[in-house]
């Protein structure tokens, strides 16, 4: 079950401390030119160690090609990616093996799979969406090749208690915060915010809000496949993401249909199309042309520099106390990640598209 | 796409003004006795018209069995069920097939499928659920003859601005409301709105939430099939859901990593478990053997008896005016459709860990 | 596991002497107008008691639209199929529920199913293949939208040892001959031969070829879902089907490189195809353009009006003896059989092909 | 669609000429330890250069392991394999890339792909059947972890026009033959030949037998996934494959009920079998606990060291001259190919087995 999707399809594996991470990716047409420098630049923004607020373990993540590309162009054969570890230090986690760490993976990896790698948590580790970033990468080409004008764009719109409802424009206006959060003032909340949770030994969680433009209508394959089930399916297969909504999802929940109705209008080149796009951009199920727009909550980080109580495997109670690099809060690094699940969702969807579009 | 499941596995048909709703249920053993007296049970807590604040549709749900069973078990052979449709008014939307009905599924459906059946809302309706209800009955005995203590459990927590966090015990506390909400003092501000809604020809929308006790631990295939984005992927096929939490979702993303973890305990039993279950009885992707619980948003109700502002299929500006029966809320009557796709989820990952589980 | 395909998709349910036989299919665009006399012809070629040489029950296999379709075309929405089941005479079979029947499937099923429905061979009778030609008379309609020239025919090539190389070039030829060979000396070996079988309550096996012209090049997926590779996977789904082989097949191990290689050419119109097709229509797992062919072996009528040693399910030793209605060979009503299900794996194909066409 | 399998999964990857080939196995339990050795002996067996009468690539064929192995045993996450080439020498294969080589993939590679990998036949070539084997070699010690007893074996029975019918006991009995036929004066007559073809610079074609013992009684999924459905599938997507037949297969369909009939016995062990096994092992699609028994059918290899006529990808004619390494014939490296699919067919099926089987 380490696939993902029905024509265009990823097969991750690889673990935090192994040799490496890598990916398949089946369903690329051929012919596809690929610019690697894109690829390398989403990898780039998920790796840990690109601000003071994340991670501190290195990795250049450098894209090693190993199938699937002939003088640059995608051949219809599966595209294999591959991301040697470098930085893999597995004595920091020797010491923790022995004991359950609270609200991680641990315990029911153990339970389930009787010998899973421990080293970093094995692959369970958010190190695994190096590939889905990869991945991601080369869907948003094949969906710009398809679809010149679409793009997808995530951001931080909250971390903590800090809150923005602020949908920036462009990715330099999300990159331009170090936290990912295009709107200043909050930006500089949630720096100090983490700052302090630092200086505690403490983490947080927060919320990525994500949103594509260029969509064509028509996407989405109700009833069960619709797309927005398969973006929450997507988004909640990522590490530490709890929660989904889209267009205005648990908030919808307290208004009033006569709010939160939406008339068709005729838009001024004649085109009909929803006006205030509360839903999100999908309607039974099926884009309607409108921009996406989705939300998805990550709770904190479970690593904490401070002393927890837990027990070991065998049940003995204990004090867990991680030395080592760690982020405060997975959400600035989760951006990428989503952006890339989207894409990832959305080439599947526009492959399906195509072969029921008669 | 009208399939959903791997191993357990429905395949839905049937619109809301044909001939009836049927679902065919693959990969349930041979053997199994079905107590139908469950099913119909079911059908009836979906079933508009059973209190005062659903639809005024008559529909009497009751399952044909075509095929598929012996002498009462099961054979191992497709279950394929049949719920005949018999209020079934077309007239009564004759009106609207030329209007895209602001927020409806009519405007993607025309613009996808050519030739969608428009008769009241045709394959987009949640007369569809029906069929889930009567496959999440099954699939809810097929769970409680491998695990009898297996018990699932969903109630309305939240309709329009009321809303309460008490959990229930019992399917009766539940239907003790006429609305779901097993809390009395919410029940009653939660009635006393619908009809104030009612009254104004409006609608709202509201939350459901989930819990599941009994389920053992070590269900959910990581990476991408985690049980929570499973149950996401489900949730969100439902008619009108908007968005999806687990544990403390969105709220657990305000919180610190501090208050969020969930330190492991052994029990008196000597059982090694998650001490607050903030997680919501996942960790990793994997059951921990603690309750499920969730909560899934809905949007208010989209036909609502006020005029509303729209345009027809050829873009011209109208005024939709909607006679006739339906819903102020939809949670009251998705509660059972939750307790059916949650079942069916867990039922297909029951099947799965049969076979991972060496 | 009822279910066959991956984007046309069809899940069958029913039983030889249940209420009927039924069929979802899936993947259907909306607007396809729907043409039932070539359904319920398609069904009268396969139906018991068309000829002498095919069992006497009396079925009329009137079809049934339970879903899908609006005003004659489909909506993109599942297509439900119907057949009820009017001539199931349960009592015939009642003695033969508590032996194993020689080369049937009812040990197996049992063994696996625990309670398998017995009556009539139960979900293993060829009854089910109704089911399987309704789909393929819809696929075959849905691919002739789609490529008006694509032509698939089959015909009986061999029954016992009387066999024919000869290719019919249309329907009519086929239908020509109540055992469905087109060679007119061939048809009337097999006539006689069948005659004989019947006197002395006995049965036989045969071949059945199938060619399919006007078929677009291009079609089938390497490595794993080769052209040839899938179809081999439907043909011997078929009840009673135990070979399969695509150009030469068998022949070609025996042959040469020099003599069996296929050099291209360039047609008058300027097209590159391969100049003998030896291949059958397939290079690489994937379409030439030029027409497929194939070959079906069935096994001989397992059910024998000759008293058979045999154990009962309790393994005490017994001698069957069955009364009743049966035929002496599977093949001349497979025809239509192996029509279908080439029609459905094309189907497939071509939805898949144009989901890859960039 | 380069993954096969439902619960035990392969994805391959890589081509002929590129850095390797690669294969990610998931579905494998945590636990299991691997036995390399027994890997690495299979592709040897499968390897070019073995023996006079196969290709004279020399690849050691080495294997590494990627991902999802910790401590010798795997860890339940995808165990990803890596076999680096290193005897591909592009420029034997740059004078043939301009033109479409008879009975190649190339026609259709270019037609579909646009951009395929024309080196030694890229993605096509017989290379990537390196990672079959590979992963049959895992499958392998997953059945017999789960049946000790079980025994895959396949051989050489027919090679241009000498056949043989006896049955090899043990693998050391077929690799006593450098063409794997068991039968000595058979093995000596195809030896014989093939320095004839060699020598005219011809090839043939042939025919591989299979026996699986120690399978237990009850897998296989009907209706459509019929384990001799899935063996079939499998089989004929290895390259130059073009027949399967099961049990008497095409013969069978020459017989007789009264022959072909397989009466039900009791052993002396009180089990209850077929006494003939002219099924092949199957009844209705599932395993009867008697040997599976299956032949495979492969066409001559199609590079002729002869000139031979064809067309250029502009459609001139033009004549093909091949010079370098090819085998006279695909099937004793082969037979390590059948019996690598053979055992992931088989493990597929007894995961599946376990999730059904309540």
């Amino acid at each position: 079950m380490n696939t993902f999707g029905r024509l265009f399809r990823i097969t991750t594996f690889g673990e935090s401390h192994g040799a490496g991470i890598g990916v398949v990716i089946d369903g690329l047409p051929g012919g596809l030119a690929i610019d690697w420098t894109r690829v390398q630049k989403a990898l780039a923004r998920r790796r840990p160690g690109h601000s003071p607020y994340t991670s501190s373990r290195q990795e250049p993540d450098t894209v090693e090609v190993l199938s699937g590309l002939y003088q640059g162009k995608t051949t219809g054969a599966p595209l294999a990616l591959w991301i040697p570890n470098q930085d893999a230090r597995s004595e920091d986690y020797a010491k923790v093996a022995e004991v359950f760490r609270p609200s991680h993976a641990d315990f029911t990896y153990v339970l389930k799979y009787k010998n899973p790698d421990p080293r970093g948590g094995g692959r369970s580790s958010a190190r695994e969406t190096a590939a889905r970033v990869a991945a991601g990468a080369i869907a948003s080409q094949l969906l710009e090749s398809l679809y010149p004008e679409l793009r997808i764009l995530a951001w931080t719109s909250a971390i903590g208690p800090y809150e923005t409802s602020y949908q920036p424009q462009s990715v330099e206006e999300v990159e331009s915060s170090p936290v990912r959060c295009p709107d200043p003032a909050v930006s500089q909340a949630i720096i100090e915010y983490l700052e302090l949770l630092r200086g505690e030994g403490d983490t947080t969680g927060g919320i990525i809000s994500a949103r594509v433009e260029g969509l064509p209508a028509g996407l989405g394959e109700p009833l069960y496949d619709k797309l927005h089930a398969r973006l929450a399916y997507a988004m909640l297969s990522i590490n530490a993401a709890k929660g989904f909504e889209i267009g205005t999802g648990f908030a919808g929940a307290r208004m009033r249909g006569s709010e939160h109705n939406d008339p068709f209008i005729r838009t001024a080149e004649g085109e009909i199309r929803p006006e205030t796009n509360r839903a999100g951009g999908v309607l039974g199920g099926i884009s309607t042309g409108a921009p996406l727009f989705f939300r998805v909550a990550f709770k904190p980080i479970a690593t904490l520099r401070r002393p927890q109580k837990t027990v070991t495997r065998h049940g003995e109670p204990t004090l867990l106390v991680v030395e080592g690099r760690h982020d405060p809060c997975p959400v600035p690094r989760a951006v990428p990640i989503v952006e890339a699940m989207t894409a990832i969702v959305l080439a599947d969807f526009v492959l399906l598209h195509r072969a029921s579009a008669i």
